[in-house]
């Protein structure tokens, strides 16, 4: 049920997400065929498309052939709401404002309309669950209870949303103005350009730059200079007059990075998504980790035989189960927070240095040989569900072995080469042929 | 003025303060003479007293006879407020709550009053200062507003405050308990006892201890058990009965570390104390590091030229200075709350250990010998008015070119010491009173 009734459909920030496996596996544990109806929706994206100067390079995110999916922030709220209102038992308000929380009592005070006419509601729930954003009200509430470690850092990257129409091609037919199977990124050290693609054929495009760099370009003149200079092949694609209109009249974002400790407030409430763990959306983790948190929260509870069912003694078993919640979940959150932040990094100017396209091929390479042996990490955050927090340790442990693997590689290599030298004019032929095999395995 | 004028003096929390230079030094500057009057209410401490089985080790704080000083919370407020309000344009508000802040026209919305009888009033100021502690609502106001980084951390540790009532003595007199001059540490590794002393002649003790323990300790058995095993020596001086008392009626008190970054919003507010950077009591700078914010703040305002009177021009100019402040104090605070988290470690154990001991001695040795060369922490941070962060960088420094000169010194040693071993009888006894006098150096 929706309240108010008539309530139109909202359409939220127009920023699209990555839908990939932690999210899909939490889709598909609610039985309702969900992920088969939101991957309809979407796009799927193989790799990257980096585009350096007036080349782009293609990176595959998998050697397996594994895909990330752009969806519409919008049409995918749609669609879970369309879901979540065909259970009798779940009412959808809107328009409604958590105000506090008494959690002695755990009832909540909502208030609904504005100025003169503000109606306030108490509601009580056995357990209050908190999935209200990076700037989460319910986390408020609870802060003044509770010991709970909080942190909030914002980084001084801003975006500002671009659109880039389809192009009409010679039937009349609008066609993907770019590789619709991509993530097109334009990195440029301390700011980038990203393009993900929408099932009407059109590209959403972020430009994230430094607030500096915002407050600077404040006239048409720089700002095309701007795009002249760095990104010239996105201007007849997006177009000029658009470009201008996007980049003057759409509002700055700001990105914002949270973690807390715990989550759960004795058996009272727990705090899920980004109300509990906002990071930094170069990852493309936000919403699969929000979405997996709600999935690992339903394995803890069915661990501790906690049903819907309220009884005045499942507080205590309720607080048990949080605990165990938050003891897990806590450090996954941490986990891809981190990552989250060095993705920003690694997007914006890693991607297009070869020591790491090296690295990553030679992953990719062994992955492809010993599957068991090396997983890449974007494959273990994206392609798996092995616990954020053990993906890391795992990656850690990898880096050691193959550093040694190829320092001991590099210097038999080295060692090798150098005696061949020192020999004849037949064995630099064979020198000439081992480095250009090489160079076909990092091609 | 005071509103309500009849305002009953109300005790704030009971817990002591350490006032040292920086403390001093932001009263004096207010040429009130604040710091001879709060000094006259207080006890000088002249070392820390730590209390290990039967014995009691003296540790001065400074080589050259400076010391810290004693002062009880709420006669330092009635102190302070009876300075304040002898000012004409000064208006002090008892029982007023922040509510919120319209920072468009700063403009605070205030409340008084409870339940049914709640009064709201509006107040403008230039310049909002929020000095409203750890819990701030003014940086909670702000936060909404700007990109504000913050943590808060809280620590394991929980306290609990305990009284030591004067001893009668023969003719009499009520006199102190323990050495009055001293304050008084009993360390236990993950839990300590402290005293310190009050012009009354009683010590207020705090027990800090994981909150676990508390939740352990739950029976007068296991309270005398405790202090049986660990503070035997503190029983007859606290009282079994009064300890008991205290134990199980005082609050349970939690400490909380918070950073903020930066302290400002444009030109219109400011946070400082405890409600930009709380900090754990271990280093005894609380307070002194929020007076101390008040007199780096006047320095900036002077250096920008604002004066209180009013005009609208200001506003870009105080944002400028409070640009200047946060540029300044955030790294300050920052280094003092790292400086106060780790002198919980020191506090609870170091003070215990032979290396820490020998180190410090030598430390003072040099100090004293050269006292521009090498400047404890200790008294950089609690007898001179070095900019915290300084301080800390100072001290690395210090630490490198100390390991060096002791690890040569040692090296020598060591060498010098082999050669004489490996000769004659002679030079044993050379040997013998060498350790001698290096042992006199320590004792």
């Amino acid at each position: 049920m929706r309240i108010p009734e008539n309530k139109a459909k909202e359409r939220g920030k127009s920023i699209n997400l990555a839908l990939s496996e932690r999210g899909l596996s939490a889709l598909r544990a609610t039985d309702l065929g969900l992920d088969k109806i939101i991957l309809k929706a979407s796009v799927p994206m193989h790799a990257r498309m980096v585009h350096v100067g007036d080349k782009q390079m293609s990176q595959a995110y998998s050697v397996n052939g594994e895909h990330i999916n752009a969806v519409d922030r919008a049409r995918l709220n749609d669609l879970l709401l369309d879901a979540a209102e065909k259970f009798e038992n779940v009412t959808i308000y809107f328009d409604h404002r958590l105000n506090m929380i008494d959690f002695d009592k755990n009832v909540m005070t909502i208030q609904t309309g504005a100025g003169d006419n503000i109606t306030t509601v108490k509601h009580y729930a056995d357990l209050i669950v908190g999935a209200d954003g990076a700037y989460s009200r319910t986390r408020g509430q609870m802060m003044r209870r509770m010991r709970m470690d909080y942190e909030q850092i914002y980084i001084d990257t801003g975006y500002c949303e671009l659109s880039m129409p389809p192009l009409i091609d010679e039937q009349g037919q609008a066609q993907f103005a770019l590789d619709p199977n991509h993530l097109h990124i334009w990195p440029r050290h301390t700011f980038m350009l990203i393009a993900l693609p929408n099932p009407d054929r059109t590209f959403t495009c972020t430009l994230f730059m430094p607030f500096e760099m915002f407050d600077q370009i404040t006239t048409e003149e720089k700002l095309m200079d701007l795009f002249t200079t760095y990104f010239p092949d996105a201007i007849p694609l997006i177009g000029q007059s658009r470009l201008i209109r996007d980049y003057f009249t759409n509002p700055r974002g700001s990105l914002i990075s949270v973690k807390s400790s715990p989550h759960h407030l004795d058996g009272r409430s727990v705090i899920i998504g980004d109300a509990a763990h906002a990071m930094v959306p170069f990852y493309g983790q936000g919403m699969n980790c929000g979405f997996e948190d709600i999935e690992v929260l339903h394995q803890v509870l069915d661990r501790h035989g906690i049903t819907p069912v309220t009884t005045k003694n499942q507080r205590k078993l309720l607080e048990k189960a949080l605990t165990d919640y938050s003891n897990t979940r806590v450090k996954d959150a941490h986990a891809i927070c981190d990552l989250a932040m060095y993705n920003h990094y690694e997007m914006r100017s890693a991607v297009t240095s070869y020591r790491y396209l090296a690295r990553k091929k030679i992953e990719g390479w062994i992955h492809l040989m010993a599957p068991r042996l090396v997983v890449p990490l974007y494959t273990m955050v994206s392609f798996s569900t092995l616990p954020y927090s053990k993906a890391i340790e795992r990656w850690h442990k990898q880096n050691f072995w193959l550093n040694v693997v190829l320092g001991t590689t590099g210097l038999a290599t080295l060692t090798g080469l150098t005696g061949l030298l020192l020999s004849k004019q037949h064995n630099r032929d064979i020198i000439h042929s081992v480095i250009e095999s090489v160079w076909k395995i990092f091609k």
